[in-house]
């Protein structure tokens, strides 16, 4: 297996480590090692890139642990669960819709337990006799504060943290949508028995995009900018009937109505620019709409970016419409207003009735208390106008019927000059350790070089951790000095690099490309005479030489993706 | 309160909001807003050019959620505990040694609950009876998987990440101390009753640095880049005589011994470094050493970088020698090695003595077991030689006297490369969010400007959010079209601008200047003419005319500090 050998490289080289190891592991919690921690933040960089400062939207960071009630509401309580069952016998839990599959594609409880017994499924491990099929919620759980009755429970997607914060968030972008909020951090699964190794964690890095659009509204500004992108799609309509994907440009998929709105397919070319940015390999990339069953509780819509993995299709990327599902439950729980006053591009006349209370009738009427009736017809609504003689009021605690005399009604034109929306929300939600798993698989390759196996990470230059190799083709004769002094060059320019004057350099230049340094400095003995060094690049193995004055320069230009490797020493 | 203004403006500008505030938000958790945001992100990254450029320290990522047994083995399970009591009557809980305080210090929970009864402490809300004494743990408690037998604990520091991966990280680095590793994440510290807002979080990010260092050698290879640093140190001694802080350059308080090692010396100045880089007032900073009783349980020494605000003196850092407390610790939980061999710079001659048993006496005496009981005795230790007819052996279940006539002892002298040592760890660890807080309440001042009240945040450019504002001075008179053209050239290099074209210029200005941005471009009628524009910097509030053309280089000279704006249109 691939992923058993990129594994096997990725601890020996310091990207991926199970973490408390020492502790016998656990499944689900991985570490990023030092070379792993680097490139994970390279591809947060490049993403904060291409939203914060590509599609100019802000970010935030709300906590990890949040409370009950936030969750109450968004519906994770409720449906952000697994069915599981427990073998009698020997404890061990499942996931008792992966037990039935083979058997029927039920998903409620009651179908579950049924065909269960129905075909006397056993438990897998031991065969003992398997219990009550039970819901297990998904979220950690634990207790804020001393007194265990505070619940709070650790995020499953970092969305909530800015549905929640919408009011202020509004404010801050002055009330006008559109808008995008993004947040990258920790979101957390309580899996019930991980078994993918690093594809299914149950602590992981999501980098969310909430884009907050008008709801009759879902063209996108910059549509043209992606318009002719072609993408590789996967609709539910191909997949029920057993087709291939499809691909298609952006344009005709919305026109179609295969991608429900321009937003959604400017999102969806937007994920595919960053995935095929950062090295995730075009070919390998699809995107599968959810079927109406896969969906989560809050989406009207949505695509999965997969890549091909040695362990099958696996999601990247989830782009869904979440429509006005969380803004709407958060205003109900917490009773706060989450609309927007949207302005219509230019006022509307609308006609109307208007009730002018006819004081001189009330007056005699109701002495001290006309003015107080006069206001309460004034506010009666349009349908309560047209049978003013059955309608009842209430003033100072009594009930009053109406006279229709009391009234004059008159007919008005208003200009209005927007209405109150609350928002839809398109959200792009990015796994970041699988897009790091993905790349590392991608980049592996294995050759052979003059009778010898060479194991190589072809990472993308701008994702490669070690960016680059400074070598003394040997440990004496002044080499180690120059060598120095051209690695301290580098670093200052912002470099990261790494200078090794160990072992031979064939053994140097292996152990960097099995780390995926794009490029290797190599001081010489000519580098004493003529002040040059050479460059060796990763993939091709050849090497050009270059004065050092301007090693640096070119290094980021490589790097930068300024300078072609093939265009040097011409 | 000053406290109160920071907060107000940090509310309503979008740097910090009360997390869940639409479910009446929960002590000890913030969110950053979209300033905020960027603030701690930019605090982080010059943490990281500090540390890991500049250091060499490579960033670990492990997992928030951890597992019981790394910190029952690191003594947080026992240790990381608070003493609570709770009113019998109102159900409030309190920190137990809290309520004591006035009467006397006790720590341990007897003493506490000792004075408790004998002064009659009451509950401080409603005058009730308290209960008992007892500990609680302030790690947040979570459960792993759907039996609810596998305990996790949110970490209370990222520290013991780095700790449980250290072998894996000294192979990382080739079995060579010292080393350093650094961590920036999420830890947690389940509060009492957090009272001090955003100082006293429940959930914080921390960033923390462990370095590993041959415990017989803390001499530091740079010492001398930082030996004349000036630091404002308060050393147990000086506190506990109710003397004030003293002045000293680093070199001369290692050499009295203040403080205990060159390494130590060398982080305390680097930590002083990054606070007054990013822009903590040196006036407000000193290193407080911790008092005995203060020391958490891994520490043998340590010294908090506290900054005088208006709550009074908050810590920022600790810097601590957790020696080999916690390497040692795990070693006998896990029963994995922690040691490192470290080779001498040139090899040791010593001197031993040799057993030679003599086969020619035990061949007869012991026939087939012969050689088992030659074996045994080339094993005796030294301390075993000198008393040799004391001395009795096992073999082969039979406890036998040896005969000091069985063996010749010779003397040897024997050339050793090295020794096993478990590293000494130096700590500095700095609380980001309480950074950022001190940086909003040391920047933001309140002038008065023509008689009317200016409030600014004076955040260096390097950390301020927002970099620049493009203002025109009209919308219209083709001003927009020209000031958007300078947003979009100060976006493609990489400028953080806001461009706005909504009411009048003072009211952007006081805006801008509210959010710290440091400088605003504006586009008027002589734009048009000349193709100049003004800059206005922040506090001084001058104006300066430049080209277009140069506008963008100029604003990334006047961020980083290369260019001063007084030395500007001269």
């Amino acid at each position: 297996m691939k992923y058993e050998r990129v594994i096997e490289l990725a601890k020996r080289r310091g990207f991926l480590w199970s973490s408390s190891e020492i502790y016998g592991a656990t499944a689900g919690f991985w570490d990023f090692g030092p070379l792993g921690a680097i490139l994970k933040r390279r591809v947060e960089n490049l993403w904060r890139e291409l939203y914060i400062i590509g599609e100019g939207f802000f970010e935030i960071e709300s906590p990890t642990v949040s409370v009950e009630d936030a969750f109450a509401a968004s519906g994770h309580l409720d449906c952000f669960v697994d069915l599981i069952v427990e073998c009698k016998k020997c404890g061990e839990m499942f996931k008792a819709d992966h037990l039935v599959q083979d058997v029927g594609s039920e998903s409620t409880r009651a179908g579950v337990a049924k065909l269960i017994k129905t075909h006397d499924i056993r438990c897998p491990e031991c065969g003992g006799e398997l219990g009550d099929v039970r819901t297990f919620n998904l979220m950690f759980r634990t207790t804020i504060g001393p007194s265990s009755e505070r619940i709070g429970y650790l995020r499953p997607e970092t969305a909530q943290g800015i549905f929640v914060d919408f009011p202020r968030l509004l404010r801050f972008y002055r009330d006008r949508l559109p808008f995008g909020v993004v947040q990258i951090g920790k979101a957390y699964r309580n899996e019930i028995s991980p078994r993918q190794g690093v594809i299914r964690l149950r602590e992981f890095t999501l980098a969310e995009a909430e884009i907050f659009v008008d709801p009759r509204d879902k063209s996108h500004p910059r549509f043209d900018e992606i318009a002719d992108v072609v993408l590789r799609l996967y609709p539910k309509k191909e997949q029920l009937r057993g087709k291939n994907e499809i691909e298609i440009n952006v344009k005709d998929a919305v026109k179609k109505g295969i991608i429900p709105s321009q937003f959604m397919g400017y999102h969806l070319a937007l994920v595919q620019l960053f995935l095929t940015g950062v090295g995730i390999r075009p070919e390998t990339l699809r995107f599968r709409q959810h079927k109406k069953e896969e969906r989560a509780h809050y989406a009207a819509d949505c695509w999965d970016a997969e890549t091909l993995l040695d362990l099958g299709w696996v999601e990247l990327v989830g782009i869904a419409d979440r429509t006005d599902y969380d803004l709407k439950a958060h205003a109900k729980k917490s009773g706060v207003d989450m609309g927007v006053f949207v302005l219509y591009d230019k006022p509307k006349v609308i006609e109307r009735l208007r009730i002018k209370p006819k004081m001189d009738v009330l007056g005699p009427k109701f002495k001290e208390e006309a003015a107080k009736v006069a206001d309460v017809l004034m506010r009666l609504r349009p349908r309560q106008l047209n049978e003013l003689g059955k309608e009842t009021i209430k003033v100072g605690g009594k009930t009053i019927r109406v006279d229709p005399k009391w009234v004059e009604c008159e007919r008005i034109s208003e200009e209005v000059h927007g209405e109150r929306v609350v928002p839809h929300v398109i959200e792009p939600s990015y796994g970041i350790d699988r897009i790091v798993y993905a790349l590392l698989e991608h980049s592996l390759a294995e050759e052979m070089v003059e009778g010898e196996k060479r194991l190589v990470l072809r990472l993308p230059p701008k994702v490669a951790p070690i960016q680059v190799g400074v070598f003394p083709l040997l440990a004496r004769d002044g080499l180690v000095e120059v060598a120095k002094r051209v690695a301290s060059l580098l670093s200052k320019d912002g470099i990261l690099m790494e200078y090794d004057d160990s072992g031979t350099i064939g053994r140097r230049y292996r152990r960097h490309d099995e780390i995926g340094a794009p490029f290797a400095i190599t001081v010489d003995h000519q580098t004493l005479e003529d002040n040059t060094v050479t460059i060796r690049e990763r993939d091709s193995m050849k090497q050009i030489r270059v004065s050092i004055d301007g090693v640096s320069d070119i290094i980021r230009g490589l790097l930068s993706g300024k300078i072609q490797f093939e265009m040097l020493g011409r």
